[in-house]
Order: structure tokens, then sequence, then C-alpha cells
């Protein structure tokens, strides 16, 4: 879609405008390095397409929107510390490349320059306090998922409400917040953000799943770096629902072995008992459900078909994505 | 001054009654525990203070005021990490009551909830914008800091550039964003401003007069810190200015010794060498200088002296502290 491509275009020129630099070096240099990586702007790009569909200016929306990639990147920053992740994007994550001290400090930066870039545009003041908002709660997402990488038992509730928090309220958010830069009305701003909502949890299990099922070459990582790290995913919690009391006691062995066991041979044996549950077509069952209450969402919302179409189709690609 | 034990017992009442718990409580509970302490208040009974002084109305500054304590303790927080220190206020630190990924995350939650709060008062969108200023202010402090623990030579111009960062300017946002609340003109903003600059400089040329030079009893931890870590304090550089060659020499082989040395010995041949060089009576001297500037801003705000008087006398108390 011509529009699309027209507000990618937009935002990309607009970040490489940005003055992102600043002294010292140690603090500023992997701001840059963090936001210039090539990625997929998403959340930006729902601020300015739900901007664009309630008739906002572009230029309203552009300050938020590099506020929303700011913020979202201040948490890979500090969550790649905490994950003792060594590697993002086929680069070497900022503390890797830098270290801890100045990873916590720039991603310090980028917090507070967030809520700086929100407070320049026309709405400022209510862009910053939507921030603020999704700032605690995915604090309290982070958090969650931390907590359950050595709680025992995590429900599929449990898992749902930790990636509602962790991944699905800032594309909510970023949708209401194009919305409220627009003057839409709080009905119209909460259906986005329900949208939102529904999106990013169906987001986050595609993720689950590509860990596990995509093509290599596309997805560009090793496949089962969840199994290896022990993280208990959709799948893995599927897997335990639907297991007979044998395969869920091998997957809570499997679940508890570090990485002194050959990595390989322990993906191949969960995947094995995935693929005898059915455990990808469960979790695609459950994704499909969020992609319709998301899209019934978009439907609710009373403007003409064919203003929502560029969202629309922009939001099916990221339903349907490979990577 | 009974003035200023009203703003103080108001604040203290205020921060009571604030709702500062959520979940989970592996997030939320360091962030009581930090701002629940006993503590000056410094920040908030600047802004308090400077909000009185030009008429405001307490209501509108409790929010703000609470905005900048919580700014301050997650610097706290996250400093503490990178500085590995175990103990804080005669307590345990929080990195190292829980653990240094949930002393990241409820700092970056702390420094989120200081926007929400700032936000809050009629005034709140200029409100966050200081503190955003002043937020990117204190991290190039701190990283400055950091840059100098293993910089080879830093001058006494760079020292007093890292402490206006680090600890002046918060003050002088504080009492700013105080008369900002209270509707004060920007030359007056500014002179409150600059009475920040150089009160919150001549505050930290006393924190290092105090970590050698203090009553033990009162100061209420042991003396030289400093000197066992190996912290280029104004008092380090203002001796290595006025040492001989000899001393100097010494001096820098003494900063490069670690803990494997005894550190008593260190600390008291260290001070045999400042003693003999008068540095503690030279660094008062630069002190005394800064409280004459500051006193100076404070004088040029045009109201009546009896206004000034418990702005003034806080300040006082603040340069003559002996802890």
């Amino acid at each position: 879609m011509e529009r699309i491509k027209q507000l990618q275009q937009r935002f990309a020129d607009f970040l490489a405008q940005s003055d992102l630099d600043g002294q010292p070096t140690e603090l500023y240099a992997p701001i840059s390095y963090t936001l210039m990586q090539p990625g997929k702007r998403l959340r930006p790009m729902l601020c300015l397409l739900a901007n664009d569909l309630f008739g906002g200016k572009e230029e309203d929306a552009l300050w938020p929107a590099l506020a929303l990639e700011t913020f979202h990147n201040f948490t890979l920053i500090h969550d790649d510390i905490m994950d003792k992740a060594p590697m993002r994007r086929g680069l070497p994550t900022v503390y890797q490349k830098w270290n801890s001290d100045i990873a916590i400090l720039s991603g310090d930066n980028m917090l507070a320059m967030a809520f700086e870039f929100a407070l320049k545009a026309p709405k400022g003041a209510e862009a910053a306090r939507l921030l603020g908002k999704v700032a605690r709660e995915v604090c309290e997402g982070q958090q969650y998922d931390l907590n359950y990488e050595t709680q025992g038992n995590v429900s599929i509730n449990e898992y749902l409400e930790m990636i509602r928090l962790k991944t699905a309220v800032l594309l909510a958010t970023s949708l209401q917040m194009g919305a409220m830069l627009a003057g839409a009305d709080p009905k119209n701003q909460q259906a986005m953000y329900d949208f939102g909502i529904a999106l990013g949890i169906s987001f986050q299990l595609q993720d689950d799943i590509l860990d596990l099922y995509s093509d290599v070459e596309v997805f560009g990582k090793r496949h089962g770096g969840d199994i290896a790290d022990n993280k208990k995913t959709y799948l893995y919690l599927k897997a335990l629902e639907l297991a007979t009391e044998r395969d869920r006691k091998r997957l809570t062995d499997l679940f508890k072995m570090h990485i002194d066991h050959d990595e390989d041979e322990k993906i191949a044996e969960v995947k094995t008992i995935y693929d005898r549950l059915h455990v990808k077509e469960a979790v695609e069952e459950v994704m499909a459900e969020y992609d319709k209450k998301a899209f019934a969402a978009l439907d609710s919302i009373d403007l003409p078909e064919e203003k929502k179409a560029h969202l629309r189709s922009y939001a099916e690609k990221l339903a349907g994505r490979k990577k």
C-alpha cells in the first residue's frame, strides 16, 4: 500500500534528522546504535496509521511516534541485560558491546527522552500520560516474566496476562495514542486500544511459534531458542495441558535441564512431543481467535471501510508474518 | 522555622497516603522500601519552599515534589548497582536486598512514576518537561562520574561540571519547578535555578569534606570511604594542585591501590598529606564562594525579605550541615 510506505519513509526521515547525539559519547552512542538499526518500526507505524485513520496531521504524531520507538528500544536494552542476551537483530546487544553500567544508564536516558519527545506534540501532556501508564505496565510484565523463570507452575492465564503487559499494551497504546492525537473520541480510542491488545497477544503467540517452526532462512535465527532457555511459552504451557501424564513428566524434566546438556537433542525431543500433541495447531487456533477479536474491534469503528484499509492491511500483514 | 516544619509534615503526610503499591510485589516492594526511608527530602522541600515563596498553593506542588523525590530515589537505586554499594542510609541497597534485575526494573518503574506524578499537577506538562531535561543531565553526570573512575587526568573544571550535572541541576530544577508552579516569571525562575546550582555544588563539596572530616557520630558512616574507593573528589584534585612533585607522585600511587592494601593506613596517609597542604581549608574557601553566589541569586529576587526568610534559613542550614 502506497500510504503505508509513505508513512514508513516519513518516519525514517524524521528519525534520521532527529538529533540523538550528546555528551558524553559513552551515554549517547548506544542510543543511536539502537535506534538507527533497521527494524519494523511497528509501534510508530501503528501510531501514525491510527492518527491517519482519524484524520490527524502527520506532523502532530511524529514526535509521539518517536517517543514510542525510543521507549520500546529502552526496554530492549534493559531486558537484554536481565536476559543476558548477547545478540539482537544480528548485532551485539548494548551491554555486550559496551558494558552493563552503560546499558543501564543509556536505557535510563532513553526512557527520559521518550517522555521529552512525547511532550513535544500539541497534545503532549496526554501523550506523556499514556506513555507513563504503559511504561509501568511494561515493567510489570517484565517482572512477571522474570518471576515465571523460577516459578514452578505458570498457568495459561498467567502467561496471557504477562504477554498482555509485556507486549500487547504497548501496541495498544501506540494505536490509542495515534487516535487521541487525531482527536478521536474516547469510544474510538478504546476500540483502537482493544484492537491493539488482541493484535499484540496474537503477535506474541506468533513469536512463540516462529521460534520453533519458522523458515530459518526468513526468520534469521536458529530454531528452538525458547526451549534451550527453558522459556515457558504458550507452546509449552499448551503442551502440558494436552499431554499424557508421561509426556508431562518428560517435558517438565526437559525444561529443568541447563546448557550442559545437548541442546539440539533436547530441542528435537521437545519438538517431537509438541508435534505428537498438535500443539502448533492448538496455538494457531488461539491466535485466530485473537485475530478475530482484533478485527472485530477495528470493524466497530464508525468510519468508512476505505479509511480503514491501510491500517487493516498493515495489521493483516503483521498477523500473517513469517518473521 | 514553623513554616519549614509545616511543609515537611505536609509532604510526609502526602507521601504516607500516596498509593505506591502494586503488582507484582517484587517490582513495587523496593519502591516503598526506598521512598519510605527517613531522609532529608531535600528536593521536595526546595520545590515546596520555592512555590511558597512566589505565593503558590501547596496542593499544586505536592505531586511535582513527590515526582522529584521519586526521581532522586530512582537515581540512587541505579547508581548503587553501578557503584556496587552494599548499604545506603544504614540499610541494604535494593540490588543487595533483592537482586540487580529487580533493582533495574523497579528503578525504571520509578522513573516512569516520576513523570506520572509530575503530570498530575495543574502545570503538569511544564513540570514534566523540566523533569525530562534534568533526567538527561543527571544521566550525563553519572556517566562522567563512571568515566572519571578510569580516566587518568581529571581537571578541577571537569569535576565541577560532573557534580553540577550529577547533583546541582536537580536541586536547581526543584527550586525552579516550585517557582514555575507558583507562576513566577522566567527571570525569577532563572534566579531560583542559579541559586540551586551554586547551592548544589557547595552541597557536594561539603559532602566531599564530610566524608573525611566529619564527626563520625553525627555523620553516621566511617571516614575516608572516598579515599578507600579511589574517588577523585575535589579534595583529591585540589591536593594534586597544591602538592609538591613528591606528594603528587605519592597521592597518585595511593589512588591506584585496591582493597588488598591496608585501608586504614592508606586513608591515614592521604589525610596526612591533605592536612599538610591545608586542602580542607582550600575547599572550604571554594565552598564559601559558591555559597556567596547562591545567596546573591536569592537576593536578586524582587520580593520582600520576610518572604524569603524560610527558604533562606533552610538553605543556610543546608550550607552549614554536619551530615
